[in-house]
């Protein structure tokens, strides 16, 4: 099963990310830092130690790396959800960090996860090889400052005082700087702690990163608010351009089975090696959360 | 003269950084980003320049790294300028980030200057061996996140609603996290990168940072808003201890001058050549700023 399969990697990753925070002096940043990476599907640090599984490599390594990029994409949703941004009580069922605490406590938990992420690549654990942990942190540097992540965020906030609605081409652009990006970098760090070539596996998650956007755009539309755990139909009501905007309902449908075909595809390389990630593909569309 | 010596390499330094941030991808993020490293005295800069100078370096590897701390000492005041944290309007002598711009942006454009500080470091340019690059790497990470700066800022907050003023060597441990750790970081970077034993220079910083935080609540008392560019007395306003309320104006100037001793004497093995950090020493406790 592949829930199974996620929640083993996921699980795994998120224990090693509890040990890491758990190692830093005690107090309300450490607390609110433990609470930000509890929950959550665990999406990216599966990639990590799944990629990771079919470049023959498992332990420390992977999942090192899968709790950098858990721990950078919690500071992301801290930043994200207070107030002067997207203002979310609410984040995977529970309060978020700046309601249980206060602004300035999420602000600094979200500050030291970002940190956190590339102490963990800079461990001795999670590569022998100093090149292959220098490897990992330029290509998450890239990946999630103002040339990927954050640059997604800053597009997303202007958007929505815009004049003009984005067309499909910004909107996809946006997407593969804020999400897309991290999701590749979570895909190839197996690869990369391989020393093997991350091409195939950077084809399969740009195709499965903007499978996953489009699919959360249709669940802002359609999703249960329960079983997300977050406000919906926000998207919607705030007047912004989305896949669903842009496409409608079935358009953006049929264009997520679509890159799911195409992520399957770019998974041949790895024969019957390469199910977990097929089912993962088609996961991403299908998920009620 | 020290001053010209200073301004020279921060100087530099400030150019290799607003290089930097003009090759990430233009909007408010990148405008923001620029306008908050453009200013300040480039200390931490001018720290690594100086430490690598003594060890026979200099060129592109001590500038990225001085570029990488002054962008990371600058999304530290960012973030701590924000309504949630400090609430201050002036930095510099200018309007700060979320004044200027507003708290989005200002969030936004620290969290990826925190990037941009080891995207700088892992830059094959800043030293051709990756061992060098991620040790520095890692010793930013443990200077700045939950265990060093970001941990100082968490404990200063708490001070601020605590039942009892913190006592000696509760504000020594306090500043040795919130500043001190990234002087040391500073003053060391060249050692690491010239892959040199940095404990000389790890004395010297230590008294130097501490002799630098007294001089800072000795101006908090004493400075002229003006010149420091920024609020004054709001330690005292808000009656916070500080080394100034602990030890009184004169045993303040005594135990700072105690301090540069201390410095002074670190920089022993370095002979003539230690001149300019000796310099530096006496004029972090004569500075108007």
């Amino acid at each position: 099963m592949f829930r199974d399969a996620l929640e083993r990697s996921a699980g795994a990753v998120r224990d090693r990310l509890q040990q890491a925070i758990l190692a830093q002096p005690g107090g309300e940043l450490r607390d609110a830092m433990a609470y930000a990476t509890r929950g959550g599907k665990g999406l990216r640090g599966f990639l990590v130690v799944e990629g990771a599984r079919l470049h023959g490599l498992n332990g420390a390594g992977p999942l090192n790396a899968g709790a950098a990029v858990e721990a950078l994409h919690a500071y992301s949703l801290v930043h994200d959800d207070l107030p002067c941004m997207d203002d979310d009580d609410l984040r995977r069922g529970q309060p978020t960090v700046h309601v249980k605490w206060n602004e300035a406590t999420a602000t600094l938990a979200g500050d030291a996860l970002q940190t956190l992420a590339f102490e963990l690549l800079a461990r001795p654990e999670t590569a022998a090889d100093p090149a292959i942990r220098i490897a990992l942190v330029a290509r998450l540097a890239a990946a999630s400052g103002a040339a990927g992540m954050v640059h997604g965020q800053a597009l997303d906030i202007a958007a929505e005082t815009a004049a003009t609605p984005l067309d499909l081409a910004q909107i996809t652009r946006l997407q593969q700087a804020k999400t897309g990006a991290l999701i590749e970098w979570s895909a190839t760090a197996g690869a990369v702690l391989a020393g093997a070539d991350p091409a195939p596996l950077a084809r399969y998650s740009r195709a499965l990163g903007l499978a996953f956007q489009l699919a959360d755009d249709i669940l802002d539309i359609e999703g249960d608010a329960d079983a997300a755990g977050k406000r919906l139909r926000k998207d919607a009501s705030a007047g912004k351009a989305t896949f669903v905007s842009l496409l409608g309902l079935e358009g953006a449908r049929s264009r997520a089975r679509e890159l799911v075909a195409e992520a399957e595809a770019a998974l041949m390389p790895f024969g019957a090696d390469g199910e977990t990630l097929r089912q993962a593909a088609r996961f991403v569309i299908e998920r009620d959360s």
